[in-house]
């Protein structure tokens, strides 16, 4: 049909209650018809992990105009998976993920849940998005995100993304935004990882930690920068990860 | 010191018993001084995942001259993180992940916990190489794999790689490899991805199965092809997910 509406796929990490994905399914409605098919609880770091080793299932939560909901027992990759095998009417227009409750940018790409659910979009050939704020608070308010999801998720409608390309947008905690800055990965490494504490004292026990050193803060045209500065950040990704320059130069190693 | 011998950190996402990593750390053991941290059980397609809602912890399962291995609770991404943190004396010369026992080319790299391995050393600026055997067999023959470990990974130490890349590194089933390719990752799609069976009449409940189809089989370039056709394919890999090209042209949009 020439005049349907967009059919936008939504998941998460976060699980289908939190209030990011509330408030996403909120800011896309206008835009087109969701679908949503979140993990049931939280999944946090979760990056583009499978559910190898027992069997999924998933629920119908919600149905409305506009808006069917279901939570699903897998990762936000199966989650994605599993909505293209099972509830889509057809391959949707776009697919959304988000929005995070905490900070995707730079290396946090490779261990994102969030990025799991855009990046499974982008490998089945559908244009992309993954939306995370720079807050780990439970009631984080969104409400300064609205205007960048709806205005990145109708320029994705209306132009595409190339093959093999997603996108990964970051948002600070500001209450008003200066604008919008198109970025690279910044990089850098996750330092001081692990809180160590004795259990019993026999054994030594690990909570994941940590601070990320950005290890060129001053570069700005990275998405560490933009956040830094006030910016909301896009930085187009790629699924293709093959390094061409090393490839060419280890030809000749053999 | 000048004269001691390289450092290698071994993990793996099969878990610490499986046989793919007691064959790589038996080809491993005459190149350099071996630290092992393994998951203590199967940790298939955790991809680059996180343990962030409980604490983990390690135990020493071996010491032996050149050899220490470790056990760990958490993913394959939390044992290079981990072993940095606590068990290895220096930065390490080189971190190796598998060998898996299963195929992590083409766009397996994101589902990957090998390569979990592989890109957080990486990430930590190591440079790192994942090896994994087309073969999910727990008894798989890993003989034809061990001349060329120890080749790529002698050539790794010599020449190192440019930051932010590695290596991945998968080999056909053939008892008699034809050589080794420099590869591209194959493009291609996972398909009929979910077996469906009734449970008590009212849930259905899925397991992850499918085929890979490749885009372009007759593509000479891709690891896809060179497995398929006897080689050892060599995929080089970055961590930089920054989709240059769509950046430039999305400028424009804003």
């Amino acid at each position: 049909m020439e005049n349907q509406r967009p059919l936008i796929l939504v998941s998460n990490d976060d699980g289908i209650i939190s209030k990011g994905i509330s408030e996403l399914i909120k800011f896309l409605r206008p835009l087109g018809e969701i679908v949503v098919m979140a993990p049931e609880g939280p999944r946090s770091g979760t990056a583009c992990s499978l559910t190898t080793n027992e069997p999924i299932h998933y629920r119908l939560v919600r149905k409305d105009v506009g808006l069917t909901a279901y939570k699903c027992s897998g990762t936000p990759v199966d989650c994605v998976k599993l909505a293209f095998s099972t509830v889509l009417s057809r391959k949707p227009d776009l697919v959304v993920g988000g929005i995070n409750h905490g900070d995707n940018s730079a290396t946090n790409v490779h261990y994102s849940g969030t990025m799991g659910v855009v990046i499974e979009g982008c490998l089945k050939g559908v244009p992309s998005i993954g939306f995370s704020l720079c807050s780990h608070e439970p009631d984080a308010d969104f409400t300064a995100c609205g205007p960048y999801v709806r205005d990145i998720v109708t320029k994705v409608l209306q132009h595409g993304l190339p093959a093999l390309t997603c996108l990964n947008v970051n948002f600070p905690t500001d209450k008003e935004l200066k604008g919008v800055r198109v970025c690279r990965q910044a990089k850098g490494q996750w330092t001081n990882e692990w809180e160590n504490f004795a259990h019993r004292g026999d054994t030594s026990y690990y909570w994941l930690t940590g601070e990320f050193v950005d290890s060129d803060p001053q570069d700005e045209s990275t998405d560490h920068w933009a956040l830094a500065n006030g910016y909301a950040a896009i930085t187009p990704t790629t699924v293709d990860a093959t390094a061409y320059a090393l490839a060419e130069e280890m030809k000749s190693w053999f």
